[in-house]
């Protein structure tokens, strides 16, 4: 019998092998394909093709796989080890600009590789190892912890607007906007989720819909452009989505559509928190505007998914992948340390220190 | 060499053959597809399926549809044959229950039937046939006229956000919402038109972004849920959308998705213009409250147009065709009377009279 897609981890490293192990994310709800990486063009392609993809579940896998990838140089000299180190975590960087934990995973791994470089590059592997693991078991802490901080936020029976997929299939376990909604759910909160469908990569449909449900989570889906509808009619008490960076000022950038969803609730009086670990709080960007926002290719709007093509051969496309809501329309920024209010300039600075 | 879509008529009576005959919007953009409807079933099934869709395309085809199914009753006796027109006329009204010009249209025609009904039944389809042609002509000069009023509220090198379609492809000629943009596209106004893509049936997509493409006209596709992104850039001047049914309070019902783009548009200071021919405007209908929103098959959601199912089986599903915008959030209702401003129980009022 097939296992839950709830029972599977999101990203792990088999030790044994040395290999990085996702769930192929392109391929849900249709299929579970667990896949195994361990060259540098299949893990920098899993990131940019979003085989694994949400901010917190991309660092560890970035973690993992710089570990993987620095395995194949355990017989090199230290030298030439941190120069490999280097330039993987460079390339590996490069893959999805915008999210803040890919870099903070990177240079993680690296700085302690560092602070070992008198060191024989065997125990610096062992190290880097150990470090990806504990990366992973942090994630499954914080997720938790923000869980419980957003769980304060609503009461049983909310209604609760969610947008993109921060899922456990974002993160190890948990997810960071669906956290509160898994742990109520194990307290009986008896929630009504509405999940966008997420254009154009459907992450709402194929990733969001498809854990909550097989969680046995009341969970309806909808297309982006119904959720004023729904607001309307009263049914949603809060929105929680995750993000890939929030600036100094609280300006944060998600998934495309976030603004949207941020700006209709705004109109109907609907809180919307973000729920984001301290690590994709990056002090060093001031505001939103600072913030790179990657554009993806036309075809995955006119393409992608599809049997044949839905827009005229030769069409204009404009594909960002992300958004930046402005932190007035945020009620609430919540992180595993606590929830940062207005002014987000003083609340996530005091939360960030906290994670130091 | 194959013509411009522009080139066809969306709706047209076959006078000879006394056939309906329509482009099959369904297949676009990849096919133009031209069909000949005969039958009761063939027409309503158009109307129902969205072969033939907009408001003011489907008060004609349901004029023009009404006349063909009276043909096949020409050598009944004026009681059979008023029977079966009634019953036609309440067939065809239950396709699309949120259009009001579907039921405008239906009545017009029955209302002047019955104003001969003394006369024989030739004569009365003579009239018919008339009307049904009368209704296309002024469909034109009614989308014409909204055009130009539409036009004094932008300059040139504007940019103009447009949801679903509201074009040549919804009425017959000039379409509602994109009136002033083919108008200003006459004279040089060099407009860039933002088209979202309309999920779940795609009409910004597939009509909308081909329709004005084929004029010449600079259009960008993008995604529902990147109306904030392009509003928040500056890129936008104004929304122009079409509608479905205006209520006496200046609600307006329109395709799902455009009460998303109002509010945001509210948030961004990006006035907001409902394109309506006051046949839309529905002064028995007091609020929005009262308008009937027809819900459609989660199919359309999880599964229309994909190679495979891009949600869980078993996935709730809600699907509302339209949605209504809150007059609070329009600028202005552009009608080929004038426009519309607040308070629109008294503007929406005089225009209608108008129009009588």
């Amino acid at each position: 019998m097939l296992k839950n897609i709830l029972d599977y981890e999101t990203v792990d490293l088999d030790v044994e092998s040395g290999e990085l192990v996702i769930i192929d994310q392109t391929k849900l709800p249709t299929n579970i394909e667990i896949i195994r990486l361990k060259t540098a063009k299949e893990i920098w392609d899993a990131i940019y093709l979003l085989k694994v993809r949400g901010a917190p579940a991309i660092g560890v896998a970035a973690a993992m796989g710089l570990y993987v990838l620095a395995l194949d140089h355990k017989d090199d000299d230290g030298v030439t080890f941190f120069e490999k180190l280097g330039k993987y975590r460079d390339y590996l960087n490069s893959a999805r600009p915008t999210a803040v934990n890919l870099s903070w995973a990177l240079s993680r791994m690296y700085r302690l590789a560092q602070s070992m470089k008198d060191e024989p590059v065997s125990s610096i592997l062992d190290a880097l190892r150990d470090e990806a693991l504990a990366i992973k078991k942090e994630d499954i802490e914080v997720c938790r912890s923000i869980g419980e901080y957003g769980l304060s936020l609503v009461k049983p029976r909310d209604g609760i607007l969610t947008h993109c997929n921060a899922g456990q299939l974002a993160t190890c376990r948990y997810g960071t906007a669906t956290a509160p909604i898994y742990l109520g759910h194990e307290r009986g909160y008896d929630f009504k989720v509405y999940a966008d469908e997420t254009r154009p990569l459907l992450q709402g449909a194929r990733l969001t819909a498809f854990e909550l449900k097989s969680a046995g989570i009341d969970v309806t889906l909808i297309c982006d452009n119904m959720s004023a509808t729904v607001m309307k009619q009263g049914k949603i008490n809060a929105v929680f989505v995750g993000c890939d960076r929030v600036a100094a000022n609280g300006d944060t950038a998600n998934k495309i559509g976030t603004s949207v969803v941020a700006a209709v609730a705004k109109y109907y009086n609907v809180p919307v928190y973000i729920c984001a670990p301290t690590s994709t709080i990056d002090l060093d960007t001031l505001t939103g505007d600072q913030i790179n926002i990657e554009q993806r290719p036309d075809s995955e709007v006119t393409e992608m998914w599809y049997k044949e093509r839905m827009a005229p051969v030769g069409i204009k496309v404009y594909n960002p992948a992300f958004d930046v809501t402005d932190h007035s329309l945020i009620s609430g920024i919540v992180t595993e340390y606590g929830i940062a209010y207005e002014p987000y300039t003083e609340s996530l600075k005091r939360l960030k220190e906290q994670g130091r």
